[in-house]
């Protein structure tokens, strides 16, 4: 019965169509257009086609990343014989994960309903829903749907990965719906700090689930509209089972700044930077950002070079889409910059966060190849730093401002909008979708609870709220939900190529070579007798430094030849012994010394 | 003429008197009392005294820590013969400083005035204005002056170095003025997050500085009285050369909340809290925050236990001072916690900062031996996380709300306010004391910067205005400032027992340890032939889980066997030479491999 009423419709046949369009040559101011030609979808889901809960359908509802987290966001939903991935994001390493590149999800739980998958849905283009995707097509070459920015994006990353001939890329615009087996999911327009941002209405033969995606509520976006509500209040109407809901600003009341204030600030900063060059830091990927950057600069007669390579690459995937409106010569190249005076130009940049090898941390250390700044800039922070980022922000600003630059960075001026909805926006949307059953995504255990505390005060009652872990499998059965244990779940760590291969002891070993430095401890012995052939030397690194610390490696030294010494005659000799006696010995002497811990490493050669 | 007006009194006489009182037994209610004897000090300035700027007088204004930076505050004055030092603070290590524990000034150039140096003037008992005496009294065993409860930290401190015998300790009260050679330091009562702060009025034959130590202007202190203002007043009429001013919060408009305010606060969370045990962390030396929570719990009935180890000890120093009132049964141990329910319970705690081994975050992980946390718990964290401690304290919230416990974290209950002056306070201590020259000092280049700024509102013109480096000299001749060259300044690291022992080379090589982990490959060769007897072997650790990469180790090998091979026979075969093949073509094979860069060290014996 389900496969009747949610037909499969076959997308393959759109499947070689590609998903961005070739660059082209653009001469003339110029204006917003869509990206590629879209999928064969149903354009509007017909009211008639919404069915009411299914007596016998289970649904299972499967966070794979996102929960208790803020990043990696990723929902597995499986329903008879179709499966359904939302979003495949990564999250940028803890401090803890020394050396680690990237976090991704665990997809190990994907090879039970491998031939089941049916899509890949993504909410919208930031890393966090998006950044996963070469590592899961590397294993499951699922087909993707999603809108033109969002693809645009993608399709990049899959180029640098080398994957983007192998994957199945379908875009699709908000207000369209695509059949995934027994799966129909509508893209429903959402606001965001990147355009392009959906909800999704994933009707199921169990009922209807909306996922927020990433959200607020603009009522004056930049451009393009305010999020769908009107879709959200007909799905309300009709009943949905559950709603999925960003959980990032769940701790604020009120409601998020509107993009188009920020404007108003960057109105008043450009006539303070009057005489000064602007530099001006944000995400790569805030477009509306970008557009008020250029609307502003273009009135004040200004040219706009580029900097940094996600800006370089974002800016240039919004223009071949017609993301961004602006005059033909407004764009200078980075490196022709010196035609122009300090006043005539603005800097967009990377590094907003203080990201250490970003163009603006560059720029603060005075080691940009075209950028040196000194009392002629305005240097604007348009962006408030994501927790965890606030020392590496003020670090990067005090910089800037001991080479005399202007440094505009308080909240004061409003230079920063976030994209994700206060207490107030999710209420609206409690209000609109009226959900049976309330479920906080995208947020750390403190968003989550207090997403929940959002719920209870719209009258959810505590037993129709799931705050859920990352592989809960959250089932709805007969318009109720149940807790059905949990699948394989957590993070794998992506080290350069490396993926997966550094683990707990990798992590461990880092953390005491970090803190306290190692020291190698070599000798030849006689495989014989067991006496001392050649050494012990001892090689150190991270612990003392070796010139000024003589004194403590020849008694090291001693101590170790004495071990080796005593073990000559003992009829119990073997290397492991000697090993563990030289790791112990040293390190007491050490720590009795020095109060300090390093890694002590034997290694005997014997011959 | 100098040494006839301000004449040295000997103070020596006093020096065996022990800064602290036993500890007494106390069996009543307490109430404050003044902390061991103090020393002989003209006990209030004579206006008479006062003096106008000697026309032939120089002072040398010397930073040596806490200028474009928080923390390891110290300043060095020198006039004539005559030096003294105000603070010696230590600094918390920013993450790049990996293992180091904590960051001093580098006292180096002390040992140019050693033979002048008359006193180290503490202004308060933080960490980053006392935090360094233990490191300097090695050194140098100034005479030390200061209040009495930063004289009871400062004694706690020095037992634990071992120095408490050898140091002489002088306690003076916010009133008195002590003697130093031609300098002539009057202690003003300030407001500030610890009780017995002091400014400094630093009389000297070249003109008065007031140093305004840490502050704010607290009207309604917990106990104690608001700062004197009067007497910065007075200052102000007669003439101050220059201020030196607190800009921790020299960004922040407005003052700063009131102690009092948070006990209001308290109030209603000890209400909501009813039923369940309350916790509070904060900071162990806010001894207001402390007496305030000791009086709500004995409002409510509830017992207190202290947790961590600072907290423990700075409790107990207040307690013998008689800085804290309390009933004679209010305090229990901690281990004795079992004979009271939860909701007859309050437990302050050490943690606010998520600080990784703090009792708080032993709590949150389960790991405490005495507190176990549940839904029975009430958490107040009482304090703002310092920046770069975010990440760790939301850490921490997210695990104990995870255990089920409330946790009170949000700045709208105001359960914590800063010590720290803001604009406000700062602009009335600049009318009070109408400076002839501002010297914005502990804080970083933005708050130096914006500090500036509070005083160019207040008309004071930017030539006045002395925005300084550590190192820098600044100098005060005929009323007029100059910079007269630096000396030397810096940081020095404490690591265990080791000072200064690690440096860039040492902090470089953990930092490439800690991201990229390390191979040593270990060969014995013949030193004649230079063809290979045993090996080569290679030890990792931090760099791949070694037994899931066995081809990856055993190709790394081979490659070694080849260089070694190829230069059996080699004329200008060395084992220098050799070394640096294998360092490149193994770094290069596995950069090729995986993208990484782990230090590769080798060790060759020559048998």
């Amino acid at each position: 019965m389900a496969e009747k009423l949610y037909g499969i419709i076959d997308l393959k046949e759109e499947a070689k169509e590609p998903a961005m369009p070739e660059t082209q040559k653009k001469t003339e101011k110029k204006t917003k257009k869509t990206a590629g030609k879209s999928l064969r979808v149903v354009k509007k889901t017909q009211k008639s086609n919404m069915r009411k809960i299914s007596s016998d359908a289970e649904l299972q509802v499967i966070p794979l990343g996102g929960l208790e987290e803020i990043g990696k966001n990723m929902t597995l939903f499986v329903c008879g014989e179709d499966a359904v991935i939302v979003d495949c994001g990564m999250s940028f390493p803890d401090d803890d994960l020394l050396g680690v590149d990237a976090v991704i999800p665990d997809f190990s739980y994907l090879a039970e309903v491998k031939d089941r998958l049916r899509g890949l849905v993504l909410t919208h283009g930031h890393e966090d829903h998006i950044g996963g995707i070469p590592y899961l097509l590397k294993q499951y070459n699922v087909p993707i749907y999603g809108t033109p920015l969002t693809m645009g994006l993608v399709g990049y990353k899959l180029k640098e990965h080398g994957l983007a001939d192998k994957a199945e890329m379908h875009v699709v615009h908000t207000g369209d719906t695509v059949e995934l087996g027994c799966f129909r999911i509508e893209f429903i327009r959402m606001n965001h700090s990147i355009p392009d941002a959906a909800a999704l209405a994933i009707n199921t033969p169990a009922g209807t689930l909306i996922h927020t995606g990433d959200f607020k509520i603009d009522y004056t976006p930049v451009f393009g509209e305010t999020a769908d509500l009107a879709r959200l209040g007909e799905y309300g109407k009709q009943g949905v089972l559950a709603l999925l809901c960003d959980s990032t600003n769940a701790e604020k009341s009120g409601s998020s700044l509107t993009e188009s204030q920020v404007g108003k600030s960057f109105e008043a900063l450009f006539s303070r930077a009057e005489g000064k060059r602007v530099i001006i830091a944000t995400f790569s990927t805030n477009i509306y950002r970008i557009q008020q950057i250029i609307d502003f600069a273009e009135k004040h007669g200004r040219k706009i070079a580029i900097s940094g390579r996600s800006m370089v690459n974002t800016v240039s995937i919004a223009r071949d889409l017609g993301y961004l409106t602006y005059k033909e010569d407004t764009f200078v190249d980075i490196n022709a910059m010196g035609r122009f005076r300090p006043e005539q130009l603005v800097i967009i940049t990377t590094g907003s966060q203080g990201e250490p090898m970003s163009a603006l941390t560059r720029i603060a250390a005075g080691e940009h190849r075209f950028v040196k700044v000194d009392k002629k800039d305005c240097i604007i922070i348009s962006a408030n730093p994501i927790v965890g980022n606030e020392r590496a922000v003020i670090n990067v600003i005090n910089s800037l401002l001991s080479l005399g630059s202007d440094v505009i960075y308080e909240s004061m001026y409003e230079i920063h909008a976030s994209g994700h909805a206060c207490q107030d926006e999710i209420k609206l949307v409690l209000s609109l979708t009226q959900p049976q059953y309330f479920m906080p995504v995208h947020g750390e255990i403190k968003h989550l609870i207090k997403n929940a505390g959002n719920a209870r005060q719209k009258g959810i009652t505590p037993d129709r709220i799931v705050i859920g872990k990352i592989g809960d499998v959250v089932t709805f059965r007969h318009g109720k939900v149940f807790r059905e244990g949990t699948v394989p779940s957590g993070r794998v760590l992506v080290d350069g190529l490396g993926v997966g291969d550094v683990g707990k002891v990798v992590l461990r070993d880092r953390q005491v070579l970090a803190n306290e430095g190692m020291l190698v401890v070599v000798c030849s012995i006689d495989s014989n007798t067991g006496s001392l052939i050649v050494g012990p030397d001892i090689v150190s690194r991270g612990f003392v430094y070796v010139k000024e610390s003589e004194e403590l490696i020849e008694e090291a030294k001693a101590l170790v030849s004495g071990i080796i010494a005593r073990q000559e005659g003992s009829r119990r000799r073997n290397v492991s012994n000697m090993k563990s006696e030289i790791r112990e010995e040293v390190a007491d002497m050490i720590y009795r010394k020095l109060q300090r811990n390093p890694m002590v490493i034997p290694v005997i050669m014997e011959i």
